[in-house]
């Protein structure tokens, strides 16, 4: 009686399911850099790539090159919609009102666009590079990452039936559940939705972004500030803006990579330089809460150990390659010796994490640092043993995006965990000289 | 775009979302009982009543008497439809055609209907006492039962949000889901679905009997014989019906009961010899596979050691109160002594099974006799530790509708396990005097 016919009828006859559908489908710093970028390397090209780095799985046997081409056109289409502009322009982020000069939203209306990009296969993997100006080419990390992850969900969700379908989300679900159990009671914890790139799909992302703002901010401990949300916000900005969350996020190594590559040009002092030259420049675009530093592109110990002065008087800290534990005693140990107050910094940790952990770090660091966790892939992916039929296929894998050159130099990370070494061989043998970086002990990546 | 504005019109304005939609939802035995009683008994009056066994849990707290009497008022005014009426007819149930006589078919269609009742409330507690021919009274059993079973579950889910639902949902198919992992294996396994009397809800029992449908009769081991399907069925005609599947089920104690209590009037012999006219009478309408006795009603033991030597040329046995391993290895050494084969014989267990005792019996009984799993309230309704906050108000009950009084006479149950037993302490009394029952260890009831 009551059949929808003009839905049944659409829904044999789509042609294309998108997967991103909206510009703002990508995380908050990648707008933040777009501006930074935008503002002072308006002119320079770059290459980035995309990088399996779970070789095992062989992308190119699951995602069909057409397919992620036509997934990517779709994305090269949109345009942000007016009431997203508004938002933009008019919401307060970070406390902070017109983050985004009227200057900047005006071209990103206009002039926007993605760069162009190849897409091969070699070894079963697909190799999608980007060229073009960097603000054509930066965005597209987290568009590409993104379509490729819930391609390969896709593909592995292809070859169940409905009810293996329905048990595959109940045990996800089930999962998310008990993790969200350990983290309900944990008072003063803080933590963000880190897990755009690399989630299932962004229909699971949103899930879980809507079950952590129901029971993290719903029924918070009395002795919570008023105010102070457990679940902090998303780094999607498309999220933020449908779910009145903050959206959260400030910068990544693709400024420090490029930077560097175009300061190798000159003397080791300046390729040296580079790192703080960022910090420089980004806080001339910006300030309190943005100002959280990421010193682990060249490693940790000497971007600390030889930073100016001023750099102490940033907000805080994000943790990625490094044990964060290690990291954030060496962090408040540095601001101690630099006549800082930890107490008054945060430390964000956003590698790997899980609740357990979280709530480890949490505790560890408590009264010592503000503790924020960004959960990424192990929040928006965790489908391990989840399969009905036991298979592998919808486990996350390590998929990164990284910058490859700039201004026509090709770029280098060294980072604290050296199986996420980046670059040609004597560009790191060089930056190893310029930075001393020691070889750590080298982690396994999981995600 | 896409709106059903007559659907969502709809959905905001009905007034009776029906638990019970067809007369075949119900327990197949008790249709096989009902032409049984139409036969034999078709003037006597019964009454009978549902008690809750779990008296911690006040029913009459969370059910209004005014919503449960619009439930059995909805029931009341089913009639068979003809689709179901020539399935009944054309269908073969236990390998038999034209197991329902076309007069009965006849007398169903055009004069069956169920018998008035009562609502009253005591000690928290609701007391639905039903009163009129044995044929008016026999079927308010499993609708009844289903019925107050399910509006606990709405009164359960009416206080969740939407978010909760799914939590509630996911975390109980994953339950079911790991169930069946322990089941899917397990070779020459024959169990079918027992729960629909304190089934959660129709859709979830549905939802369940397809759950074992698609994963127990599907790639089957290579041992397994074609045609053994190892999920053997349900008892829940409408579901049989609906999705193509055995409808299982043969005799309850309500059939010894009332002829006990009118053989009561004569001698202790009379009383006695009771239990067996049941099987006499039986057997004229029934055979093969329909011959299950249920020799627990006043004690097993003693059934097994005062029963005729025909007795034995029966079928199987279905054990209800006692251990079913014991009960399995007495009735095997019964069949020994008497001379038969237990190989050629079926056992069938249905009390408070769960997955891992279903295994163990199988294991048990391999080679030894035909064992086979009626699972009923924690396949159906197995919410333990689901409730999203904790709560134990989805929790299976021990509910019961049992017959009272047959032809004015007080009926009794002894059954195996003391806490079972039912009826008047002076007629509970005569019959411990008359069937001389040990009185076994009292066992917990859960379910």
């Amino acid at each position: 009686m009551n059949v929808n016919f003009a839905e049944r009828a659409h829904n044999h006859n789509w042609k294309l399911d998108p997967i991103v559908r909206s510009l703002l489908d990508t995380d908050f710093y990648k707008l933040l850099m777009l501006q930074f970028i935008w503002k002072n390397f308006p002119n320079v090209p770059v290459t980035s790539e995309i990088h399996n780095r779970t070789i095992k799985v062989r992308l190119a046997d699951r995602i069909g090159a057409q397919a992620l081409r036509d997934q990517m056109e779709h994305v090269r289409g949109l345009r942000l919609r007016k009431s997203e502009l508004v938002w933009l322009a008019g919401n307060t982020f970070y406390g902070v009102r017109q983050i985004f000069s009227p200057a900047f939203l005006e071209w990103l209306e206009r002039d926007f666009r993605l760069s162009d990009y190849t897409i091969t296969e070699a070894d079963g993997q697909l190799i999608v590079r980007f060229s073009g100006l960097w603000t054509e080419v930066t965005m597209w990390e987290v568009y590409a990452l993104a379509i490729v992850s819930e391609m390969k969900t896709r593909s592995a969700l292809s070859t169940l039936n409905e009810l293996e379908l329905d048990v595959l989300y109940a045990r996800a679900k089930t999962r998310l559940w008990d993790k969200i159990e350990k983290l309900q009671h944990v008072e003063g914890l803080r933590l963000s939705d880190f897990g755009t790139r690399r989630r299932h799909s962004f229909l699971w992302q949103e899930y879980c972004v809507q079950a952590l703002k129901a029971t993290l901010n719903h029924g918070r401990g009395a002795t919570d500030s008023p105010g102070e949300e457990r679940f902090t916000g998303t780094s999607n900005t498309a999220l933020a803006y449908k779910h009145d969350l903050e959206a959260i996020g400030t910068n990544a190594h693709e400024l420090q990579m490029a930077m560097a590559a175009m300061a190798s040009r000159g003397s080791d002092d300046e390729l040296r330089a580079s790192q703080y030259k960022v910090l420089e420049l980004w806080q001339q675009s910006y300030g309190g809460a943005l100002l959280i530093m990421l010193p682990d592109t060249f490693g940790t110990t000497q971007f600390l150990d030889n930073a100016p002065a001023w750099v102490a008087n940033w907000t805080g800290e994000r943790v990625d390659s490094k044990d964060p534990f290690e990291a954030g005693d060496e962090y408040i140990a540095w601001l101690l010796k630099r006549g800082q107050d930890p107490r008054a910094k945060r430390l964000i940790a956003s590698d790997g994490l899980d609740a357990d952990t979280i709530v480890k770090l949490h505790d560890y660091f408590r009264n010592r640092i503000r503790f924020s966790a960004g959960w990424g892939t192990l929040l928006t992916n965790d489908f391990r043993d989840c399969h009905p039929r036991g298979e592998d296929t919808l486990e996350p894998i390590s998929l990164v995006c990284k910058v490859t050159s700039a201004d026509g130099i090709p770029t280098v990370k060294l980072s604290d965990n050296p199986s996420k070494s980046t670059g040609p061989a004597n560009y790191i043998a060089r930056y190893r000289r310029v930075f001393g970086s020691p070889v750590l002990e080298e982690t396994p990546v999981l995600v």
